[in-house]
């Protein structure tokens, strides 16, 4: 089993990288690949486009390479994943690509394209606490489809999504098909008005709209609303749910934590 | 001249009322009519969805009002807009509607529903500095369409939209046609990753990309990006319109300070 690690957003840190290598080489079921692309740094990004754009379809196009984990989110896959999918390499569709957040752009990208992606920690998640458990958790999956890894209320076909990420993707080339999908979502450090704004513009759309259901993830650092805000997080994804006609779910077992579950993309298999 | 305020999004500080009312009777030239919902107060909003709905469609439907004028901005005209223009009275298409920032899911789905708007200073702006300027600018075009108070470079027909809000209104039901359109865009206490983010989002839509062009307006308090963002506003935008073959027209006069112009919306005339 082998795992490469590219970094199509923000720079991975030496101190994560060398705790996930321990936990692997530990483990003895898998040869991590941390391609050096991770610890470029150009402005906001892991090495400009170009460079992150080669390593990922480098990895993409490698036939010994299994699985593609996302070295950490931040901002930056949106700028290359269109072309990441263009041309697609026989070997591109024999392996599995995980991570969250801001990743979400090259989720959507890529199962659109018929590639299998999986929502789950990526390994910038050692650096939080009690992050090994969360590495261990991405590990079980990508190496052994371990079941209690997933999240348990999945009615495939699944995916998840930060909220703000799928609300900067819908009508771009890489919104994918959402009919009878399970949308699991979550949020970090946004307002509780800009929630309530980001869950107006997905619920509007016609494609989200043909979602079985949403279910809401563990929303962190919400930041401070000036007034205070009527209502909480669960209270806007669910009035919204209900103005556009769509099944809440309730909750997701998902977020921007060390309790993130994987959320494989589209599977008829838990 | 009558002209009518109601607070579609926050509430209006009551401050700002009495300053522009002063103002408005100092001129002698308009009757002001400050819509008592204004001040009303339900967590982050002016009052409930119904009580901002019933306030604009009152004064929409009052054939004695000649000009809606928006309060203010912060959050909330999203959740109304769509209900405001549905069964419209003939009143409403004899008037006309003006505001910015958060006013622009009204904009959009006014303009869209053939009412005249534009984007201009709004009564909250009297609590800034120099923001008399900003109101009697406001009141010029309003009452004497004065061609001096309207954004010097615009190629009619135009528009203008805080970027967060146009992003957020693609895709809904409030979205108008851009073909031909002169873009103004503007931002207000964003990071430039989000900022990029955003324009990705924006210049991969089709209907934006029939625009005849995109400029900038004044992005103000932006937030510190970390690490350092490598470019700055211009930079993004300008390389978003590369990319997506859209024109940049360079910078437009228009943000979130009391030198905002005015920027009729689809106007022929200057």
């Amino acid at each position: 089993m082998k795992i490469a690690v590219v970094a199509p957003g923000c720079t991975l840190k030496q101190e994560a990288a060398e705790r996930v290598q321990a936990l692997a080489d530990e483990r003895g079921d898998c040869e991590l690949f941390i391609h050096p692309q991770c610890f470029l740094s150009d402005g906001h990004f892991a090495g400009p486009d170009e460079a992150r754009l080669a390593a990922l379809r480098e990895v993409m196009a490698d036939a010994s390479v299994d699985a593609v984990w996302f070295a950490r989110g931040g901002y930056g896959s949106n700028r290359i994943a269109e072309a990441a999918v263009a041309d697609l390499p026989d070997a591109a569709r024999t392996k599995v690509y995980m991570g969250y957040s801001d990743a979400g752009f090259l989720h959507a990208g890529f199962h659109k394209a018929g590639l299998e992606c999986a929502w789950g920690p990526m390994p910038q998640d050692a650096l939080r606490e009690r992050g090994e458990e969360a590495i261990r958790r991405a590990l079980d999956w990508l190496v052994g489809r371990d079941a209690s890894t997933i999240e348990p209320e999945i009615e495939a076909p699944a995916m998840a999504y930060n909220l703000t990420v799928l609300s900067n993707l819908l009508g771009t080339p890489l919104e994918p098909d959402f009919s009878g999908v399970d949308l699991a979502v979550e949020e970090i450090g946004e307002h509780l008005y800009r929630i309530d704004r980001t869950m107006f513009h997905l619920t509007s759309s016609d494609n989200i709209r043909r979602v079985s259901r949403i279910r809401l993830g563990r929303v962190g650092d919400v930041l401070e609303n000036e007034p205070v805000f009527a209502g909480d997080e669960v209270s806007i994804v669910a009035e919204w749910c209900s103005r556009s006609g769509i099944a809440f779910g309730g909750r997701a077992d998902i977020g921007h934590d060390t309790g993130n579950r994987i959320v494989p993309f589209g599977s008829k298999n838990r």
